[in-house]
């Protein structure tokens, strides 16, 4: 199994014309995305667009991702959802699929609930799963609801079996450091490469970041020598001039020749083809 | 069929003690909400702890409030889910159950979308389902996505046999005057019954309202003599001092000395009896 460290691609999941996840491009992406550099990919997270899918669409995929051969312990793999029966669902399954780790959303639909809530919440998820390695995966601006350095700190000592470390995509060093204090010994992740390096002095994992589906070996030369961040953000400010989804999925159709890959779930809308081509041109490559 | 207007109550929906629904409780609940001056109930809104539920569990709670003698004419279906794909299971299995119409939220995991984003995704929904009634549900502060009087109206224009209207819990006048504006002949419903008279005298439909679980009475006498306002305030700031779901429960646990209707699923927590009973003591009755 590979060590929860390093770089790993918030994968994208492409799509066929009719929206149904495209298993056969998944496969070759995340084959491309370890040779270029990522210790394994994320099924489902943000990037990968989890939301949008069923639980049956999302445990099918990744039976069919390891029946085509990827390791499974290269993979970790999404689990939140807004229901807690939905997300016990998904992580029995990813826990029974031997996948490295899970990373888990908290309920996402209610807002301004308390910690005690959101503990009781996982509480009521590990309960049924004895067994299952459990990243926490902090994203406010877009889950809505926060998971504080004072909760993971609760959950990782009331469930030691379960939280391994977060995902933090607060975007915030000062949070990422929070979590780094509050969780001595876990695996504590910047959820995007633009904290890798000042992360790493601080004691991070490594990075979880949808950037590496279109730039892996940079970030990957960033966390072997420490450096290189100015690059980083170059390639970023560059795709955040769009939607982020439809971005990256526009730069890998323009760099496969592939427009298919474009395709997004609503509600996001692909972007034109000719603007992947100018994204594609203009992003460094090595 | 129930007309669509009137006062619906956003249903609570009781548990068992292991946080599976109770729907003796449930059938009964809908039953007193009826006879206490309401023309029907939104199973599955959000007052009614939706997003907690999987989709298997919501379409079987709906088949048992059905095989219990409730008419599904009185119901209106709360079907809005994050991916689209559940969406469309839920509405499909709403509208075969004869249902009023359903409730629809947009896909809410992911925000700051485009209003043509969306416009895709209720058309994603609304082409596999031929014969769905539909209230777009705009609940901004809790959904974190806000379905616009544009998006509205362009969804009434182009799916004429789907949208029949609108319930706005934007808790905002001026943004009811606008759907009221911009969906002629659509019913449009105040999400909270603060807004009810007001919005009566400029066409709305009537009110869905979460008070509408311990105030019905009242509310079904301010739809029909359009006075009353302060009264429901009143009752509404008694309730607003603690988180609404659990304060609701907790109200109808004191009046029915069933200590176990006030049991929430997480990310919710009970409120303590004692609290209930004060609550319960000080809001009005008839």
């Amino acid at each position: 199994m590979t060590s929860l460290s390093g770089v790993f691609a918030a994968s994208l999941t492409p799509l066929h014309e009719d929206l149904s996840p495209d298993v056969d491009r998944l496969v070759s992406h995340i084959a491309r995305l370890v040779e270029g550099g990522c210790d394994g990919a994320v099924l489902f997270g943000t990037t990968g667009e989890a939301a949008s899918f069923s639980t049956e669409e999302r445990r099918r995929v990744l039976d069919q991702v390891l029946e085509a051969g990827i390791e499974p312990g290269r993979l970790i793999v999404g689990v939140g959802c807004a229901a807690v029966p939905d997300t016990v669902t998904l992580a029995r399954h990813a826990s029974e699929s031997q996948v490295a780790a899970t990373l888990m959303l908290p309920p996402f639909y209610y807002k301004e609930v308390s910690d005690d809530g959101l503990a009781d919440a996982f509480g009521w998820v590990f309960e049924q799963l004895p067994a299952v390695k459990v990243l926490l995966y902090n994203f406010p601006r877009v889950a809505g609801v926060r998971i504080s350095s004072e909760l993971a700190s609760r959950l990782m000592v009331d469930w030691p079996d379960h939280v391994v470390g977060v995902k933090d995509s607060s975007g915030d060093l000062d949070s990422l450091r929070a979590f780094l204090a509050a969780m001595p010994g876990a695996a504590v992740f910047a959820g995007t490469e633009l904290l890798l390096v000042p992360g790493l002095e601080d004691g991070a994992a490594g990075t979880i970041s949808a950037m590496a589906n279109v730039n892996a070996d940079r970030i990957r030369a960033a966390y072997e020598t420490r450096s290189g961040m100015d690059g980083l953000r170059d390639a970023r400010t560059l795709i955040s001039a769009h939607p982020l989804i439809p971005a990256l999925k526009a730069v890998v159709a323009s760099r496969l020749e592939d427009p298919g890959w474009a395709t997004v779930r609503p509600p996001f809308r692909p972007l034109p083809p000719q603007v992947g081509a100018v994204l594609a041109g203009e992003l460094p490559t090595t």
